[in-house]
């Protein structure tokens, strides 16, 4: 069975949300899960939801890291918190895998700190699936780990989506592009321009050219794009600007409520030996149920061992 | 009466949408229009429309730079094109504004070789105003003359944008923030983050900080949003996305109907010490006439006027 750890303590409204959503999870899916986080805490809150918390492993921790911890000095000093606990027992192979909604700083210093890179890769990133209107989606990467990258960390993104959206999406023979202000390939800023020629070189991908955003999301032309930390990030939060614009006009579409990152289930942590799940943190009980499945799904398809082979 | 010159073989759908256009816009307001391009296509489009070319001021023009062509070699070698004509005549005074949907770097390049800067300027910036929800638009800037920018020419834009809210949107004590990935000081890749730090030292305007792109449309948080040409024109294409996922999906709602391009009129080029309107390359006739009403609005507003007194 499944072993997925859980940040209980994780997340603008944890633990009550985290907890909510790990009883939600455990309803549907035959995993177990390991809640990381105050005993006493999520035993109350699982008697009060009618929930026996016996079906899930629990492992106290007196700490807990918080949003406005500066994250390299709370990963070194907050010993018996819920994140380096979880970190502790995913490189220990006691759990599969392990996702939190909390301090996105503090989740990248223990992917740094504990866990193995894949092979040629040197740093880890973190990807998005978006909704297109055709129904399938394109994954984003990196969306905010690397704020500021090089061109031949934009390759190796390239690399990691590429098998990501093979094993996790069931693409194919993915389509790989740069996220670019033109489709020429002369457009862009030094390092985009760079990138377009070592994708054009170097890439043992589909590399199919630069992606306009205008026509991202309706005429479906890439299967993965690629661009820097602090791009894609902008990126991603237009397009929660988008939902929310969708919520406060109170607009009924069944495409457009698919931007509800409710949905996304997180984020998987991409170029780390183990899986990473990574949540908004101002997610709701159902939000954090679906990270859990994200975490399975990732597990299922057997994306770290395909990283493995293809790298 | 204001003389408002438009390259009328400028678009991808020029010159008929352009003239079109320019017809259009002559109904409407008591503004002298100067068209650049080909006499005898001009004439003849005008007497199809049943239109008498009498009204316009035609330039003839015997060439044209296109799309396709380099932007700097084209504006050198073609002399009798409708932009560089258009240059000259906006450079020695005969018309009031030069407006074009054609080749952007092209007229770029005019910006900068025909015309004086701003003082205090290094660099000509484009802007675009975008719909917030309450009705009000917020400026962002640049939208895509300078890929690559340093710290100082987005203070300088901050500074520009300020202006310009001022004079042209009526903001009295505009908030400028930055474009960035998290809302504190230490967020965002180098260039924001020294940015930061020379928008709080050294700004002469009314700096709000950093703004994420989640709540810009629908909080109203800031009158000006700064950023570099590259990520400000993804921006201004994904809003453009947003439109297209609108009309794909035959969605009627009167604010996001709002982020149809083809009102926007045309971005003006802020820096130079005249005004020059840029449009949208697949403009329609209804945008070539919103384009010719911006350069009206921002000629009466004074811009470059109060750009010279406040710099």
């Amino acid at each position: 069975m499944l072993k997925i750890g859980l940040d209980a303590m994780g997340g603008d409204f944890a633990p009550l949300n985290a907890v909510l959503g790990a009883i939600d999870a455990s309803a549907h899916k035959d995993i177990q899960i390991w809640l990381f986080g105050d005993r006493e805490i999520i035993t109350g809150i699982c008697n009060n939801a009618g929930f026996d918390p016996g079906r899930f492993v629990i492992i106290d921790c007196k700490d807990n890291i918080l949003f406005t911890d500066h994250p390299v000095s709370a990963f070194h000093r907050k010993r018996e918190s819920s994140i380096v606990k979880g970190f502790q027992l995913l490189e220990s192979g006691d759990i599969d895998a392990f996702a939190s909604a909390g301090n996105t700083g503090a989740m990248m210093v223990g992917c740094s700190l504990t866990l193995n890179m894949i092979n040629k890769i040197s740093r880890p990133c973190i990807s998005v699936e978006l909704p297109l209107i055709n129904g399938n989606k394109v994954l984003l990467l990196d969306v905010g780990f690397n704020a500021d990258c090089r061109p031949d960390n934009l390759l190796q993104f390239g690399a990691l989506g590429n098998i990501y959206s093979k094993s996790v999406l069931g693409v194919k023979e993915p389509k790989v592009g740069l996220l670019n202000i033109g489709a020429e390939s002369g457009k862009g800023n030094l390092n985009v321009k760079e990138a377009y020629t070592l994708f054009s070189e170097g890439s043992d991908f589909n590399f199919i050219g630069n992606i306009e955003p205008d026509n991202i999301f309706t005429d479906s032309c890439a299967d993965v794009v690629v661009t820097d930390g602090f791009t894609g990030n902008l990126f991603l939060k237009q397009a929660e600007a988008l939902y929310n614009i969708v919520c406060k006009r109170e607009i009924e579409d069944a495409y457009l409520s698919r931007f509800n990152y409710e949905l996304y289930g997180g984020t998987a942590v991409l170029g780390v030996s183990s899986v990473v799940i990574i949540g908004h943190g101002r997610s709701s009980s159902a939000a954090i149920a679906n990270m859990i499945f994200k975490a399975e799904s990732v597990l299922k398809s057997r994306l770290i061992e395909n990283f493995n082979i293809f790298a």
